[in-house]
């Protein structure tokens, strides 16, 4: 099979970003990995299985059909490629996905809590809560289903799978590392936050204001 | 319009500073956010909107006038940057402003909680307790009227804006920033501290010997 | 007496696995230790004592016999050693011993409490929870016999000694330092998480599932 | 005054200790300093006030007598170098001395709280539990004198000084610095270990047979 040839480009993209999840401290060892949809294709780009990440190259990252079937490279793909590849089917407007065991939302997930929206910074990037998705063993397209379901019922780019960790959703594999980043961020401060006293909501409809503006004012246009 | 000859030299100033945000991990992704007033102008620089710490460049940082007004650069502001502007028309003494979400600064926000003064360092650096402001949408000068009015009332550069943030001012940009470090720090250690056992408060008149002493002796004269 | 070919590489990975323990901040200063047994010889090579781990070379690695008797190198070993040798005599499977004092897991420790198995991630490593053996005063076998008891009732790769930190093993040093990695991660979200409220368990036949096929079916074969 | 041969490499190894400091997150922005005593003269040398760990240099680094008065320098010597000289006037064996405001110890210093000895690494460097020693006002000797009055009732070589922060002594520079980790990471785990329930005592006797063997045995001889 002949590769598109926004294949090579997205290999370093995905590869480059995995950088930024060592970075804030959302992976140890080589748990995590993002994926990215090889745009206007069937086929989408992901780590490999228990690679580290200082081992990780562009030709390391693997090419995958929407069944999670393994189409270019040399190493088995991340043993959450099925979680990823149900996303791509389900949600055409999904184009990266991201998945990490960061503690702080991770602990969250451990209690099946969402998040509760008390900060500018998550009405902004999350619009609300950040929900809990359901328990799903690994292995086929129970954690897709779950993380799409969930995803359906909300603004937030991020769920709390629960017992597991964060999956996160973006236009681009860019945004859903964003979102990861921030996800962890928020939960972080919105437990330090309640470890201390109880919290002061903000108005529902605050949250739509402080949304609304940040999906369509905040960066470069 | 010619720019003032001091612009060059405040630019790589505040470009270099938001290092110190990333050192001491104030900001996550793209949160976060510096400006320094050009002396003896009614012009201050600032960060530019969504750009990655890693991107930033001299030449990157916009100057606006007091009013918010973009004036020179090729980005869009700050989407903080009426706060900033605000507190500069406000306060002619103050020369830089610090915008974080430092998480456990933060973590009081959400609680409208100011953070006791129980620390000799705390005492230094803010006299006393750093105080919370309002809630307040961004969009207008709300955001920078509660920053000015909760300053008004209190010693600390600091002030908590409620279910937001930390906005810190100084005689000049590095000033600031070594407000919203120090803010964080203390943050941490009262909420640690509280976490298990009750605090012990510092007397008032110890309180103001210390800052009265810290901010005539420290340092190099 | 002559090394056996395979000591040189051995001290050389050895002494890199231990850039690992301060890249995951499981260390200070000169605490904790990484051993690795000479394939097919009754020898191990393990790091000397009170050295920094800036000063850590492949020379100066030493080699002791499975009675914990240095064999060879300038410097005296671990005070250690002795634990690490009572493993390997007990345990002909186990290639690799790490010891730590990582900050959450040894807390859990302080406190004579297993961390109960409620992340995916805990179950597809330690299989159930990661338990505690008892207090036992360095100099003899003690602590050798406190971890060897105490694995044998697990799945787990890693024991908590009571009062006293962390000691993982594996297949090879590697996969020793991994389950110490995995440990503090899972040991500080499984806090974390109790800390805001109830744990959610999971069922103890899907920790069965997912201990089994990470077992057998994650990373590249 | 010609200085004695010892000071410059004392000036260089002072200065180099402090990247321990950051190393380790004991100290923010400019807070903390390091001191070690010249070998046979009344004279110690000490970080400089409110210089920033990038730009310290050796030459920076200032010698004082043992009344604090500067000696050799051009900066005004540490706010803290009346505490220094009190301590080393006092205790002619001590050779080396460290302030940090590190936030765990703190933050029990901020309770007025000693650390409870429940960990073989804390029996190992302070002997039993870490003391506290009065609030003290800077700017005369009573910081000095809380100190010396504080480790003289004890065996740790570490006093966390009340709503203040931590002050470690040593044989030399190093050896209190290492104090200094070695307190922040004892102070963290046993505060993380507390907030989750009990604390399991170790035996007193035990406490002392691990103090003993660590000040005899421990490290290369």
């Amino acid at each position: 099979m002949s590769l598109p040839a926004a294949v090579a480009d997205l290999r370093e993209q995905v590869c480059a970003l995995h950088t930024e999840l060592v970075r804030y401290g959302l992976v140890a060892w080589t748990a995590g990995n993002i994926s990215g949809r090889v745009p206007g294709e069937d086929l989408f780009v992901i780590k490999p299985s228990g690679i580290s990440y200082d081992d990780l190259t562009p030709a390391s990252i693997v090419v995958c059909d929407l069944d999670g079937t393994l189409v270019d490279g040399e190493l088995a793909p991340s043993s959450d490629t099925a979680a990823h590849a149900y996303v791509y089917r389900s949600r055409p407007d999904i184009g990266g996905v991201v998945h990490t065991h960061s503690p702080y939302a991770t602990a969250w997930a451990a209690r099946d809590e969402p998040i509760p929206c008390v900060l500018t910074a998550m009405a902004d990037e999350f619009g609300g809560d950040i929900p809990v998705g359901p328990f799903a063993l690994i292995g086929d397209d129970s954690i897709g289903q779950g993380i799409v379901a969930t995803l359906a019922e909300s603004r937030s780019p991020a769920v709390l799978m629960r017992n597991h960790g964060v999956f996160t959703v973006g236009k681009d594999a860019k945004a859903a590392v964003k979102a990861a980043v921030m996800c962890e961020d928020v939960a972080r401060t919105v437990h330090i936050a309640r470890s201390g006293g109880p919290l002061v909501p903000i108005d529902p409809g605050h949250i739509d204001s402080l949304y609304h503006r940040y999906q369509t004012v905040y960066g470069q246009r």
